[in-house]
């Protein structure tokens, strides 16, 4: 696996994430049913790093003679196993603290690709220069991710009761993570 | 004083405040040489209502015989104290949680204009449906406006350690401060 700054022919991979993780509700404040357009320009905003994580190249890719050849779009696709974000958490003062967010994709989940990604995005961080990391939001229903970040070093520095409404649990917690770089 | 809804008339007033206090750049992580139309951009982006505080209207905007009349841009500006936004924290599955910001014109400060903002802040906040009020980013070392959000009910509820960096007293600790409606 690669992890990279996402270009341009990303997009679709991303948009196909992203719609994934936000329908399901449960992990992001975000509008389930938010458009490609305003999830791009999130994902992709000024001032924001965009990264992806590649299955190495192999398999449905080759043109094998008597094989039909899926469409380069869609190889792509099904390469991209999952995408994050890095950037400032804050302007001004607080632009050494950084914020990331992570997406995996439904069919790559449970195989590291979440800690991969996190690690990477840890040491970018580092060389970006940034000497925090600040998880905004993390729902405190979401305990595998919450596990890996405090795996990860991270601590729950700050608890927002009944911040987020669950689409099965209703009000639940909300857990802002912190770590020192 | 009247606290209402701001209009377009009101953006020069605004814009004189905000540059004031992020010059300052000891109470918001905001690019302190951000620009005109980058703050109002902020300040009146989509999704967010924004307030004015604004002195009775008596004395110098009035036409009185020899005495030169000011410039009405000059009397508005000289009337609005103090400007403050409400709009939701998150998207989505958070979007029960408001989020407000606070500006006081230097020349108005320690005369309850904050408290006065706020206190409507949150009945506006009540009215329009909101759950709870989440300050992401209250400075440790402005300690006038953390003991004015304690004395009206908010909470510590989480500590980000030196995530500011202050002009002056170098990296700081920053509060995320909380309460229900």
């Amino acid at each position: 696996m690669k992890i990279r700054l996402a270009t341009d022919a990303d997009r679709d991979a991303i948009w196909s994430i992203f719609h994934d993780v936000v329908t399901g509700g449960d992990t992001y404040a975000l509008d389930p049913n938010i458009s490609r357009e305003d999830a791009l320009a999130y994902w992709f905003a000024a001032g924001t790093r965009t990264y992806v994580a590649e299955k190495g190249v192999a398999g449905d890719g080759l043109a094998v003679p008597g094989k039909p050849t899926a469409s380069p779009a869609i190889v792509r696709a099904r390469h991209i196993l999952g995408t994050y974000i890095l950037r400032p958490n804050q302007s001004g003062g607080g632009s050494h603290v950084a914020n990331a967010g992570f997406m995996v994709s439904a069919s790559a989940r449970g195989q590291g690709i979440g800690r991969a990604m996190a690690e990477h995005c840890l040491h970018e961080a580092r060389r970006l220069g940034f000497r925090a990391m600040q998880f905004n939001y993390v729902i405190s229903t979401n305990t595998a991710a919450i596990r890996l970040w405090q795996d990860l070093g991270f601590e729950i520095v700050g608890t927002l009761a009944g911040a987020f409404r669950h689409p099965k649990k209703g009000y639940v917690d909300v857990y802002v993570m912190y770590r020192s770089l």
